[in-house]
């Protein structure tokens, strides 16, 4: 905890913390559990794709999003862009080993979110019927 | 994958997809892994704490950004405020048992992100060599 300077943390792992405001770990953790990150991250957990498979699986996510998504994931080392000087140019995105041992534990997050939606239900119900919202 | 209504959502769980564009579980996952919402959520996992220590303890947040934060931890069912009818009030925040698997799950994915900090710095520090920008 406490007081991270950029000199410091390059030292050791120890010295990374999500909770101090500057830590370089918590940009990290933003483009990994960012809205369209996770998705992304996810969805070339067992595949590699083009782009516009990958907007398909992210449903939802724009174009400019999605390329700005890639590009920091890609930066932080967490993705690779596999560009084959073919004609046309074939392109693919697919996952390092520090991507894939990241999105392993960001689906294990997921799976407990879609498995335990019904608790989520009933208590976002039972709350705004406490306040007369529901 | 594929379209999810609402009715069908509600009868199970395999029903629900965060890949689907108005999955409720995307917004739930939201709440989960968005910059205040994972930090609030790991500083509750191992302390029942008040609102001005939870303040101190997720470094940089606004009192109207964790208020934000908390009400929406509180209608997904993953945190309790617990106000005491003393005088002054005493008010608390505790995460449910389904707050704590969910910490629990993201904790590990935290834990990963600091732990390979070193290695994510060394692929910043390459991208933004080969383009320039470093």
């Amino acid at each position: 905890m406490g007081e991270v300077s950029g000199e410091r943390v390059a030292e050791g792992a120890d010295a990374f913390d999500v909770f101090a405001r500057d830590c370089p770990s918590r940009f990290t953790l933003g483009h990994v559990t960012g809205r369209w990150g996770s998705l992304t991250l996810g969805a070339l957990r067992d595949d590699t794709l083009r782009f516009n498979e990958l907007r398909r699986r992210v449903d939802g996510v724009s174009e400019k999003m999605l390329s700005q998504t890639l590009h920091a994931l890609e930066r932080d080392g967490l993705v690779v862009r596999d560009a084959r000087p073919t004609n046309p140019p074939h392109v693919e995105y697919r996952l390092t080993e520090l991507g894939a041992d990241t999105a392993d534990r960001l689906l294990a997050l997921i799976g407990l979110v879609e498995d335990r939606m019904p608790e989520v239900l009933a208590a976002q119900r039972a709350y705004d019927a406490a306040r007369g919202t529901g």
